[in-house]
């Protein structure tokens, strides 16, 4: 999706990824290697304006190592922080952005002592390597304690135990930062997981009031500061409470354009994928501005024939992702706008089996 | 642009371009080769669903000889009779479809002859082999008529002599047909040209007619049906008259994705792109309805720095074609939408020198 929107910039792209099968090749070159495979990254930079990345499980080494033949963007410093749920937090805390009780726990006692000084239920996380809720449960007493410990415990990097959020729902800001400090967020949207994984996003999330606006880009602004971030970047909260008494606690953040932000292509004067490559690019960003309201819908598993299908409904945007479905997996989706696009992307999603 | 619109349906795509520089190659594998050259065509069709075209000037003949090997869309035949201004207008007539007096000229004499009844100002233009306002001449007496004449009639293919048309406006109807006889068409579009190639396209038409819009989709209907075309087709009309009174006269036809249609990646639900992939790969036919109004300014010469620079402003959305400026080459294109899009193309055309 970066490929399809720099394009029409003016851009061109290489790719680096594990696969030959890689749907990128699509648009543009693609170079077949690990993430941190140094002659492998080297080939990927060779000439390159610019270096990005678009999943966080690759390595910050490796791409720190690239500096010398091209900017990488966003700094592998922030990539960094994001790929450890302590220092993220840690950073979240330092910047006065707000965030539960969380303690790094590296062995059973230090779990113990974490448990008891957060009460139940609590919530058992991998210190790294998290995504799509896999490494992460919710603890509700002292037995499950010990089954979450046996199953996550021994993870590289330890553990997070952290307090549970009794969240109202979910929310996500995406902002955009240029080389020259340029600063700009889309719209708070609202994000419906299941399973970990992300089914649902509106844009813009419903009944949000300006303050909690105000906060989520103001959060944004200080890490990308902080951190000297060009390009896009995620930020996940909850909303706790209800009306105007809600407010914003954060979860984590995503060096990257982020899954709640592809209603964006349709949704937004100019999507994330674009204001991400302009930014890198060093181009002027684009405008963050809704286009009208909008809903996106993961296509997680499903079959061709489902998005096939999707197509003959009048208002619906199909992107199929050139995958080969397996369960679990992201292999698309489906995007809806208009007025009537929220409650007619629960319907939508109802029909086609995709919240199940 | 159709391979951009066509990845997210799922769709792969090879091309055959004569230019190792085509920009398509960074949106599929590119095929090296003439338009006509058997065994280019021949590696271009292998393993292919669905063959189709966007220039206008490849060999029907070569095209043909594909069937066997793939569908071709939209059918060789209708672009065999766009490739001929007589056979087009012939089509045209004998569909009901309204033209002005023409006469196929080969010789001097018969030029003579058609000046005589078509009297002056008459428009001699070449048969075959048309585009961008090339091989064509508006003739105001006899002495213009010698020196047009001299440049155009040795044409292959010989020549037509028209009916000067003193229209009030130019539009154009983008029309797609699906291969089970699905049909749709998009509001009309109003074109101005300068030196023959379109420069600017609004999108609706402002102050069109429900009945011309009628009659519009009724003529690409009627072309669609009889040729038994599969795909996008434009065709461009001179509006005669103002007001209640006004009428369209059919001028030409283009069996492909056409440049008055580029509006529509912003500007519809669905845009010619997609649709004329959608049709070609047997996909369901997309909504042609606008998401508002929009407006096209075409990029001819354009530096790449005229297109930096509108990517600073808000509301435009800039297409790059990856193509080296010269004199005449459409190099991109900017898309502006939204309520003031029609008035603001005008102005920021103004601002960058395009309309000059």
């Amino acid at each position: 999706m970066l490929g399809l929107a720099g394009l029409p910039l003016g851009l061109r792209f290489r790719f680096l990824d594990p696969s030959r099968e890689a749907p990128a090749a699509s648009v543009g070159e693609l170079v077949v290697g690990a993430y941190d495979d140094a002659s492998a990254l080297r080939r990927l930079a060779d000439g390159a304006d610019a270096v990005t990345f678009e999943f966080e499980n690759v390595s910050a080494g490796a791409l720190e190592s690239l500096s010398g033949l091209a900017p990488v963007w966003p700094p592998p410093g922030a990539l960094q922080v994001a790929q450890d749920r302590i220092a993220e937090k840690d950073l979240f805390r330092s910047l006065g952005v707000e965030v539960r009780a969380y303690h790094a726990v590296t062995t059973k006692d230090e779990l113990d002592a974490a448990a008891a000084a957060l009460g139940y239920p609590l919530v058992l996380k991998t210190r790294r390597f998290g995504y799509d809720g896999k490494g992460q449960a919710v603890v509700r007493d002292a037995a499950a304690l010990e089954q979450a410990w046996s199953e996550i415990g021994g993870a590289p990097g330890g553990c997070i135990a952290e307090e549970f959020v009794a969240f109202s729902r979910e929310v996500s800001v995406i902002a955009v930062r240029g080389p020259r400090g340029e600063f700009d967020a889309y719209p708070l949207v609202e994000n419906e997981h299941r399973e970990g994984i992300l089914r649902r996003t509106i844009a813009p999330a419903p009944g949000v009031s300006p303050a909690m606006t105000r906060r989520a880009r103001e959060a944004a602004k200080r890490v990308m500061e902080h951190t000297g971030y060009v390009g896009v970047l995620a930020i996940e909260f909850f909303v706790v409470g209800v009306g105007a008494e809600s407010t914003l606690v954060a979860n984590e953040m995503a060096p990257r354009v982020h899954n709640s932000g592809h209603w964006s292509i349709e949704g937004a004067h100019c999507s994330q994928f674009e204001n991400h490559c302009r930014a890198v690019a060093g181009l002027p960003l684009g405008p963050c501005e809704l286009a009208g309201e909008s809903a996106m819908l993961n296509l997680i598993g499903t079959p061709y024939e489902t998005a096939r299908s999707a197509m003959a409904r009048g208002g619906v945007r199909v992107h199929w992702y050139g995958k080969e479905p397996r369960a679990g997996r992201k292999v698309g989706h489906l995007t809806l706008v208009g007025p009537d696009s929220h409650a007619g992307s629960v319907v939508l999603a109802r029909e086609l089996g995709l919240m199940s």
